[in-house]
């Protein structure tokens, strides 16, 4: 009789074929005291630079093979082998607890990897997983294992293992690797990532994955549903290919969506564009048939350093968004504390990060950063369609507060005379419940409004996203949600404004009618996602939508208005 | 030429007298090892015993002097002095440690003090004073320091310190200190609180005042506005003496209100009680002329103490309550969580407590907690107007999940014969915003809304009130919150239910016309600002109230609707 576990749906695509296991390598070592603690230091050097060059080997394969922007792992992973912070901690640690470097590493590594896995930002998470996938080469190197080769495999085999490192997926031969089955990760893992990216069919976190599958087992990977199916019966191999077949089909059909307008069957149009973190994003937004960037966090370009970017560096990363997307280009201002640290910032620890010193409550305070990054985007606005945005707005004095600074510095570039976008649009993120709820006052004063839910939930619900213990009460489908979400729409179109989403219910397909039957203008999310979204538009009339989210809002609990739209998809 | 201070309005009156300044006592010792921990214990043992039995003569004295309420202090600090978790903690650390007892003390009172001073509660803040305050009187037992007296002074005095601890306080003789001021403290520090209850005017925060006075020296102590004159001019004195006379008569004339009812001019009555966290704070309420209890904060019940309140004990304290009491009163059940601990519960530590599990999300998941709960309110019902109230619903789906338990609890007194009130009023505070935009659908399932200010400022505006970094975007005249409530209590009315407020904004005199006017029916407050709230609504007729929360309502900022409340009053 065949077994089914469930897991997450990592990557899309049904395959059936036989198991390999990826054993986990020995790196045991044992903690021992050490007088030599210069020697420990020197071994760590060798290790680090014998990583650093398996590393640059491993990406320049990569470029080759799969494209510049999935290059960028290993780029990062380049990053953290060279981080000086992390070098200097190791040592330090050498030399006040005079242990051997593989002691320290491993204790250091896992210091670094839990302050990020505890951030709210599933990038700054899975620079935890970035950290420890080096700690582990570094470890590697230093211990003398040989790193495994997934490269030359001599058959067709489903992957399945305790986890995937981005190294171990970046070295898989597409054509021989079928599938993957992991035991941990979520959505956001790099296995996910880099599965969705080679278009290889992944479950992740499929807990009992280990205790029930031997190699050579045959399974079916769902990744659509996130099924794992072991020692399939005939009539499920059937019908798994049946389903298989569906989804290469429904897969073709989105692919050939990319250059239609995301429009309804009355022609209603909307604006379907990508959340972006850097430049190299926009190859996959493009590629997904994103006609704009509708969130770039600026956020990024300041981390992974040890001091703030100079104008120059920011203006040519947003002058290069601005040359390759030929559409608007929504940039954010620096969205920085809450979860998201800058250690050269110094920034106070706080109880409730969340209810904190973060975005604009900085910028405010801090005008010179402000002002850099603003000079910036002005001068990057004259090569493209250019929006600022700024985060975290709960009152209409921070809006006048930072539009007054956003003056002088347009005034100071006249003076200069440096050119920039006269007309470029300033708009604001609607997060904070006091902003949903006064949007009409704030219309006045802005160009655009785009509606950040994920922060916006945690707030009208008081719901810490990442806290377990209260994950039920952390409710999309809230009809408090709903309501101060139409509320911003109506706002902003009284005042003759654009009102886009960048949250990720913008990316849930099971909300686009509702989005777009109380009249959304712009829908940014995660490229991926661009292609169902526009196609749940393009099966739908603006008067069914409009139905649709009226009868949505009709309902009293998240459950029921859950319930109702997913059956309208 | 004369100089003025500004410090915080502690206490209200008006007092010229001649300084006399609390030095600091020498409680200075060596931090040393020591070998026998044992004889360092016994020692700890012995100061323990001498501070037991000096507190039990002041809270004596006290008790006759002052009343069975102010003694309280007392009764807290011998639980302090008794607390067994702090005395292992001290002997942990002297055989951990091996230093003597003065060191161990000193760093234990103070890790256990800024553990309280970190809580976002008053209630608990105040136990950091306890704690140092009983901590500085162990102290000064181990050292041999002689106790100062207050309680002999031969001649008329303002007394100025760094700060009075509440034992300082207990003693002062009410006919020689005509005032304090101190360069430590705020509205809510126990020298506040213990002046207030004296009446005796006084000035905390005065930050620079120990630089400025010296023995003997005439100053003007305005605990009114908050303003010390040191030195002052003829003209001054005249001038605050006829302050010092107009304040008299206010207080004369509000004192006579304490039996008129909550009335506007033209005979609209609504309901001004009482916020209290124990039995004993019933007595001050009723002598401010509370008409009932809007919120009783039944989690003081599970504080200090290392297992849960039995049934039995939390019955007899809110029977107590209804006994005392000849009007509503509101038992809000456990709002445990957040920043409040309880030892015996475990709770899980979080990033951001205050968006994490607490409150009612606490009871619906550990309902053994929440039934017994329930069973000593529904008991304590019938010896006096008992009503319900859950705090931190955030959806309809919580609200009726602590319904659904409430009916067993009823069900099962029932079936025991035992006697409870049928018709007992159940209502929620509304505290989230999710609920306050979902009041409509809420009000279907309650009889009562309570609004709790603080926490909705906290959410709607996204800012831990306790943040000093951010402390200008808690933003109490938001019109986002304005709206909010006006929208809440509109949602109470249209199901026949009465709304009420016992947040902080309630008891702000600015606010009670836009609050009548929107058309709140209860009132609850600190009882000492009962009298001022009491003659803002008479002094009102409903039609001007209405008309000024109409134009309130309208301005854009919290700045302009503060300047134009400010005004009306």
């Amino acid at each position: 009789m065949s077994q089914q576990l469930t897991g997450v749906a990592a990557s899309p695509g049904i395959v059936t074929g036989e198991v390999m296991l990826l054993e986990e390598e020995d790196l045991s070592y044992e903690t021992v005291n050490v007088e030599d603690t210069d020697g420990e230091k020197e071994r760590l050097h060798d290790a680090i630079q014998e990583s650093k060059e398996q590393l640059q080997a491993i990406k320049d394969k990569v470029e080759d093979d799969m494209g510049q922007d999935k290059a960028e792992i290993f780029q990062a992973h380049l990053m953290v082998v060279e981080d000086p912070e992390l070098i200097s901690a190791v040592e330090d640690k050498i030399d006040s607890e005079e242990i051997n470097v593989e002691a320290a590493l491993e204790q250091t590594v896992e210091q670094f990897a839990t302050m990020f896995s505890n951030m709210d930002d599933e990038y700054m998470r899975e620079r935890a997983s970035d950290i420890r996938d080096v700690g582990t080469r570094i470890l590697r190197n230093l211990l003398g294992v040989e790193n495994m080769s997934l490269a030359e495999l001599d058959r067709e085999v489903i992957l399945v293992a305790e986890d995937l490192t981005p190294s171990d997926t970046a070295q898989v031969d597409k054509d021989k690797v079928l599938g993957f089955a992991t035991k941990v990760g979520g959505r956001t893992s790099h296995t996910a990532i880099m599965a969705r990216s080679l278009e290889i069919p992944a479950v992740v976190g499929a807990s009992q994955i280990l205790d029930k599958v031997e190699n050579g087992m045959e399974i079916i990977v769902d990744g659509v549903n996130g099924d794992v199916i072991i020692e399939p019966t005939a009539d499920e191999l059937t019908n798994y290919q049946k389903k298989a077949q569906e989804y290469r089909e429904r897969r073709k059909r989105l692919a050939q969506l990319k250059e239609e307008p995301a429009e309804t069957k009355d022609g209603h149009q909307v604006e379907l564009v990508a959340n972006i973190g850097t430049p190299n994003d926009v190859a996959g937004a493009l590629d997904k048939g994103a006609e704009g960037i509708g969130l770039y966090r600026s956020e990024f370009l300041y981390m992974d350093r040890d001091s703030l970017p100079t104008e120059k560096e920011q203006f040519e990363a947003y002058k290069e968004v601005a040359e390759k997307m030929d559409g608007p280009i929504v940039i954010r201002t620096l969205d920085i504390g809450g979860d998201k640290e800058l250690s050269y910032l110094d920034l106070p620890e706080e109880m409730n990060p969340f209810l904190g010193y973060r975005a604009i409550r900085i910028c405010l305070d801090k005008t010179d950063i402000f002002k850099t990054q603003l000079r910036a985007i002005l001068k990057a606005s004259a090569y493209g369609q250019v929006k600022i945005m700024y985060p975290m707005i709960s009152a209409v004095e921070q809006l006048r507060a930072a539009n007054q600074i956003l003056e002088e510095v347009k005034s100071d570039l006249s003076k200069e005379g440096i050119e920039f976008d006269q007309d470029l649009e300033v708009g604001m993120m609607i997060e904070v419940p006091a902003a949903a709820m006064t949007a009409d006052i704030l219309a006045k004063e802005t160009d655009f409004f785009s509606i950040g839910t994920n922060d916006l939930i945690q707030y009208t619900t008081a719901t810490d996203r990442m806290n377990e213990n209260i994950a039920h009460l952390y409710q999309p489908f809230h009809p408090a949600l709903l309501r101060l979400i139409k509320r911003v729409v109506k706002a902003a179109h009284n005042e003759g404004n654009w009102a886009g989403m960048c949250g990720e219910m913008a990316g849930d397909k099971r909300l686009t009618p509702f989005l777009l039957g109380i009249g959304l203008d712009e829908f940014s999310m995660s490229a991926v996602t661009i292609p169902e979204v526009k196609d749940a538009i393009r099966n739908l009339t603006l008067e069914e939508a409009e139905k649709i989210a009226d009868e949505a809002i009709g309902y009293s609990t998240a459950e029921e208005i859950e319930n109702y739209l997913s059956q309208q998809v």
